[in-house]
């Protein structure tokens, strides 16, 4: 690709999670046009600034100008896909940006060990990110299984913003869910979600670690588990078999458990890797995280207290539900640290 | 562009940046193959952050494996085209990534308030990158244009690290150069660099606000003037002109004015714009400063004090130098400060 294309690619990824944020794609996508100068108006935006970025996206073809006088924008023939995929974009930019910035400071040893790679990501736009790439990706194919399974308590490992629980209880009205999440302010935020959205009473919040969950006697009542991108975070693998086991023995009723993650590509094919792939194996290297490939869970699994009885692949890319079963009956823990928590 | 490019495309831009900063580009241009482990190893680098960074490049063609135990690259076919260009991803990732993460911040007159812009870039990285780009692009185009003319001393209004008077004083080894920054840090940068390169007695390095210039008994013995990419930053237009008549005072002996900039691109024609021009026109309407067209310039130098004899593109698009002569005979001070200095 030539370098102006790089650079203005870059440019146009930027203008992207700006316009994002600003509320400017959603308002295009629902209208169809934007007067610019009554956007910028209505928001009270600083008009050079939203001209400018609006300028790199009509480069790009993601609007295209039909008025000048006033500024009338409309949907280019890039918007449409750009639109399914913002949440991508604000993941790059706002989620990692700081992080790809600096990337030749992470390759630095000293540098290393002074600082916690995560702190240089922003969860908060990480998780607003999630949550709209998984609404066009991750849920359609999530309600499609849920619906095929029989149980009348959920439990979600790694919930968030219980956006995942809350969307289920709402299209599910006979049944309780539980969020699980081991970060203060997600339980804080997923709790806030839940009573503005009338579900106390069917939905529990926990603050726990999921990699080595305490004994809360509601773990004894979930039928059915879900886990979304938070596989990669038990290993290396030793640990994610103990996390698996873990997990096994809290929640003793669990028949199905949707474990989806995003694994690993394969080596270089000389394609153009899709949207999303590139950067989260980027920024997890970064972060010192490794990332399992597809055969490396297949392997694992085959060693673990649950079973694969399905594979269902989502809209993201090298990302899959695993559709696990427990194996019959409850293996017997291997270490004596299994049943303890806090370790 | 499908958004898999675009994504990918900004991954490529932050690679090359890192991998600019760590050397390895340099190190691929000069020895053709590298063999990643030994870089690794020589440099003391943390490998998986050094190889997803190299696979990202991979992907976009810039470099090329060749062996692979050990894993050794060679250029791709968009190796040189990347490695001429990448002081302009330097610029864009380094000196701006910040900023352009948080363009949305940008657009809200509140945060802007309580805000200085200019702070949100980083001036040590665009000085870097200014001097890689600049060596390419601007050096060769002012090299010969100087050569045409005679001179003694010759002064560089805005001289940064004073990279470009250390070049022009080696090769010109019977003439002297004043440098002038208004940037503390970049007079001690500029002296020590004048001092490491033994040209002391050759250059003197003043730190003075080129906008409003003091009477430095210098000034007066300059023959020639440069100012590189400095321009905009004296508009709007009146306090543009009215600098531009203080420095005529300020350098009475002055017959040449090599005045470069980088002006406004025309308005969209459909064609993707060259590197950098984006750029620098959104980051520009961040910080909220006006880029004055080709014609905003021409116009403007018909009302000054300075006459426009020549204009010489650069190889930076959008890029000219503006080769002034002074008008005779010097005009009366329109206003009564235009002699006073501290204003």
């Amino acid at each position: 690709m030539p370098t102006n294309s790089l650079f203005n690619s870059a440019l146009t990824t930027f203008a992207i999670s700006a316009t994002d944020e600003l509320g400017f794609l959603d308002e295009l996508h629902d209208a169809a046009k934007v007067d610019v100068q009554a956007f910028q108006d209505q928001r009270d935006l600083h008009g050079p600034s939203l001209q400018a970025l609006l300028e790199v996206l009509a480069h790009a073809g993601v609007v295209e100008p039909v008025g000048t006088n006033p500024v009338i924008l409309t949907a280019g023939p890039e918007f449409d896909e750009v639109w399914l995929n913002k949440g991508y974009f604000r993941w790059l930019v706002r989620g990692y940006g700081q992080m790809l910035s600096h990337a030749a400071d992470f390759c630095d040893p000293a540098f290393r060990a002074t600082t916690n790679p995560m702190a240089h990501r922003d969860g908060g736009n990480i998780a607003i990110a999630g949550k709209d790439y998984g609404g066009h990706f991750v849920d359609p194919v999530v309600e499609q299984l849920v619906d095929g399974l029989r149980f009348d308590v959920g439990i979600d490992l790694g919930c968030g913003s219980a956006n995942r629980i809350i969307r289920l209880a709402n299209r599910l009205p006979d049944k309780h869910f539980i969020g699980v999440d081991m970060d203060a302010g997600a339980v804080r935020v997923a709790r806030e979600a839940v009573a503005a959205a009338g579900l106390t009473d069917r939905i529990t919040v926990l603050h726990d670690d999921v990699r080595n969950p305490s004994d809360h006697p509601e773990y004894a009542t979930a039928e059915v588990a879900f886990s979304f991108f938070l596989g990669h975070d038990f290993w290396p693998r030793d640990n994610c078999l103990h996390t698996l086991t873990r997990l096994r023995h809290r929640l003793p009723k669990v028949t199905d458990f949707l474990f989806s993650d995003t694994y690993r590509s394969p080596a270089l094919d000389g394609g153009q890797p899709p949207v999303f792939t590139l950067g989260f194996e980027l920024t997890h290297a970064l972060m010192g995280q490794h990332v399992p490939t597809a055969n490396e869970w297949l392997d694992l699994l085959e060693d673990s207290v649950w079973k694969l009885c399905d594979r269902r692949p989502l809209g993201i890319a090298y990302s899959d539900i695993f559709h696990l079963v427990p194996r019959q009956p409850i293996p017997t823990p291997v270490t004596g640290d299994v049943m303890s928590s806090g370790r």
